[in-house]
């Protein structure tokens, strides 16, 4: 699987061909992270306590996807995260929705009114106060990069079997999926979820709500702003409870620089052909803890491609992105230990 | 429980003691029902090809409520029902919400959206168009014998422990639960449930949703109702799926005829005060089925509480409660044999 077993195996593989070539002219250290997708609650702590055992001068990580198997990209940015998960509750108990139903409040509608009301219907913007105040906007230049990254809206769609996309007004899809923050209901329930109908007005209706966050926006403050915000929206019918599942704050990833340039290298000597730069629309918390626990710069080598289904049943990892990923690590410590050594010298 | 195991054997033990004691003028027939928790799919089918063994002058049925232990009551009125399940589709599969986000429209965000429309957020009334055509407003005289039944706005809030109702504009809480037509999620779900967090963009997402009817809604009318309206809601970039569960029209019973006459002249006995008639809010589709393929009207004699948690768990029947029906039952029968005859001769 590409998310990210699969990319974490090459890495192992891509050791013991330069091992048994000798052509690995620096040390490496492994650390395989795997709770990565639940919110990493340890790692924190453990990177905080080894800082003198996890010292480096870069960190290569494999947990991003290139365009497609002809265009090469590395990823140089990642969106943040604030997960929250909201619990709304109406009366203290289920009651019978012929006997209470009409005059007493139903948390499922109310927290439904409530998700509903965090979007705005038409321009799509999220509409916690404050929530935009720190994006970065994307700089002309960057704009136009982002523009010449292939897409085809009808293929999209196809691929996704959807009539249409549903992003915010104003900006590509490729630009709402990685430079700008969403506001995403990753899971809800309420009520009666069994087979066939039940005339319950329950008592709870419960939400997961994930938003991803761009430069420079924070965790920590978009989540606090979101709690405000909700709680503000309830009627004074029901109770509401927000509760913080974990976060990341977003990435950017310099591309003028030695990490950034061996990673282009190697890439450009496996594919023919330079890679392109790319914001990534997911979350990596480990880089950003990187960053400001060890001071270290991560590169984002990743060899999946958008239809590997992760996240979802069937999630694939291709045999020629999983050989290619083989292929090109080696590049990568060969031309990074080349460019330092060059700026030793 | 109330809600009907401990009601139903009421009338096993009022049979008994009426057999003991020789007390019984007329034939009784007894039909158990089991499945009108579950939408009674058999039951219409049964009556239609039992009509001849069905035969009878009354219907006699416990499956309400009363108003309370000093205050007896007979429901002469009952909600009807239409229950819909919806499933709104986006991507054809579960998506990365961090590859997606943004761009792709999120099921569960659109099912809030289309469910936080179906009602008016300051009026509390339904949206639907022409939901509210058929119906019947209540009469001043009837208005005024609902102001009758005693009510504590501050007990029922402490009992349900909520801070305020939420009904519609311009009815108090007793006519919302009960004259008023309603629109309740009883169920809803989609993405990830299970504990903690996962960034997933989920590819539907489902609810169940449930309309009460009042005299003269016509269940069918109101679900296609219901379809067309909801379907119009959802944007081009979801797909939306409506089906029907079950229905029932809702009832009125009148009170100047023999039948209403002999479970009042009951209830004054057994608890030495004459009852009030009330409207239940819930719905009890076989009094429709009865009236619609008999020609039979149903005496509704109830002996629960709205206390007894009915639907929820740890639903109760209290002892007092259940005697009081064994007792008051029998009178039933006395009375109405009696009028019947005084009638006919």
């Amino acid at each position: 699987a590409c998310d990210d077993k699969g990319q974490m195996y090459m890495h192992v593989k891509a050791f013991e061909y330069m091992m048994k070539n000798n052509a690995l002219a620096c040390n490496v250290k492994f650390m395989i992270e795997g709770e990565e997708e639940v919110g990493s609650v340890n790692l924190g702590g453990f990177i905080k306590n080894n800082k003198e055992r996890l010292k480096c001068d870069v960190v290569l990580l494999s947990d991003t996807s290139m365009i497609s198997n002809e265009i090469p990209s590395v990823t140089v940015g990642l969106r943040g995260l604030a997960y929250v998960e909201v619990e709304v509750t109406g009366p203290s108990h289920d009651l019978h929705s012929g006997t209470y139903g009409g005059a007493v409040a139903n948390p499922i509608n109310a927290l439904c009114e409530m998700i509903a009301s965090l979007i705005d219907p038409k321009t799509r913007k999220i509409t916690i106060p404050g929530f935009y105040d720190d994006v970065a906007d994307l700089t002309p230049e960057e704009k136009k990069l982002m523009s010449e990254i292939p897409f085809e809206m009808e293929e999209y769609k196809q691929e996704l079997k959807i009539k249409n996309t549903r992003g915010e007004e104003g900006y590509t899809v490729i630009e709402q999926a990685s430079t700008r923050p969403t506001l995403d209901v990753n899971g809800i329930k309420g009520g009666y979820i069994g087979e066939g109908a039940k005339t319950v007005l329950p008592s709870k209706a419960s939400a997961k709500i994930s938003m991803r966050l761009v430069p420079n926006q924070k965790s920590e403050k978009i989540a606090n702003l979101f709690a405000d915000y909700f709680k503000s929206l309830a009627p004074d019918s029901v109770q509401v409870k927000v509760d913080f599942h974990h976060g990341g704050d977003p990435v950017v990833v310099p591309i003028d620089c030695d990490e950034y340039r061996a990673a282009a290298m190697a890439y450009e000597e496996t594919f023919n052909r330079k890679p392109i730069p790319t914001r990534a629309g997911g979350s990596i918390p480990i880089v950003k803890l990187f960053e400001e626990e060890l001071g270290i710069k991560s590169i984002m080598m990743g060899f999946g491609l958008d239809s590997d289904l992760i996240h979802s049943p069937n999630e694939n990892f291709g045999i020629f992105n999983f050989l290619k990923g083989i292929e090109t690590i080696p590049g990568f410590y060969k031309y990074y230990a080349q460019l330092k050594k060059a700026q030793k010298g």
